[in-house]
């Protein structure tokens, strides 16, 4: 096999990919074309993993009874989240909209096998926390290719994890990494939505010299 | 702004830098070129976060004997891992060689602020450990910007994270989220050295229908 080569015309595109990714909550209701879905789970199981032990899990969930639990749950965790906001930041929050759990066409969990068979154990002894990571990274590699595609992911965080484990009657010792909201986007933009509605600006990143 | 298009081509080739890009561990000893490392680290500070909080914090390892801490701790706890190995597997624990350390013309180690004051908390009440993983989404950009750009990354995870911490004298709450080697890569390959060296090979990933 001769290994790829990545010309200047592909880093300024990928550099595109990672300034136009974004976490999506405004999506439109049409459903993914058939394949697309199959084919990004094939990327995400390209990402790193620790050891090789490929500890993703991946749950489409396409029940409507299992989709209003996961949307209860966002609902009454968002509630939380709005009642602990500080005063001068509780209409700002309230008026952010997180999540696009009843437009979005497919939904997608990831869990992680915390102790899987593949591996050999390699790599995660003195920091276990590496097999969640290695999902994390699938998960990354889903959103990155499925930006390429047009497509637009939203990450639902604000979720009681044991509720949703509960709904999707999981294995009991996989761990709920992300709910995922996938579908095609309302609007493109270069700039997160939290930035242009001016809840939280971007800054660079710190480095320390060691 | 008008978005970008991603055409096939470039999926194809995003594709490809899915599967080539490798967990290194055999490097040329050349530096990086002046202006990389910063700009790799621009890269991945466009990574997704949660709340928009941008909670990684890169810390630069040029010390030598910060440098040779950090060597002793990788090799008391690859020395535990193989004692622990089956002896089925032992022998072939020792023969891999698990890190570039010595090699390796940039070390980079990433950590996470758990409680970072960008943000305002959103996204993380329920799921605190999305801080983490978006310290993790931010390595894994780095590594596929690293990839594009011809350089090999190598994610040492096998140290004992307290000594990390105490070698680099951060902030006592950050979180040691990975420790990486950067530098060209002495030979590229789409097949992990895991599944050369029959390890571990790979295997299409479990998706539940729910």
């Amino acid at each position: 096999m001769t290994p790829p080569a990545f010309n200047p015309a592909f880093r300024t595109q990928l550099h595109d990919l990672f300034r136009w990714r974004r976490d999506v909550r405004h999506f439109r209701r049409d459903s993914l074309p058939p394949g697309l879905l199959p084919a990004l789970i094939e990327a995400a199981n390209l990402a790193p993993s620790v050891g090789c032990s490929q500890p993703w899990r991946f749950v489409t969930v396409d029940d409507p009874a299992r989709r209003a639990a996961v949307r209860a749950s966002f609902a009454s965790s968002n509630a939380a989240a709005l009642a602990a906001q500080p005063d001068a930041r509780a209409a700002a929050y309230a008026a952010l909209k997180l999540a696009g759990l009843d437009e979005a066409p497919c939904h997608l969990a990831v869990f992680a096998d915390p102790d899987p068979s593949q591996g050999g154990g390699l790599g995660r002894q003195t920091m276990p926390e590496t097999v969640a990571y290695s999902a994390v990274m699938a998960i990354h590699t889903l959103w990155l290719a499925a930006r390429a595609a047009g497509l637009g992911l939203g990450w639902v965080s604000i979720l009681d994890p044991a509720s949703v484990h509960a709904t999707l009657a999981v294995p009991p010792s996989w761990i709920l990494i992300g709910y995922l909201c996938l579908g095609y986007p309302t609007a493109e933009d270069d700039t997160p939505e939290l930035e242009r509605t001016a809840w939280q600006h971007r800054h660079p990143a710190t480095v320390l010299q060691r």
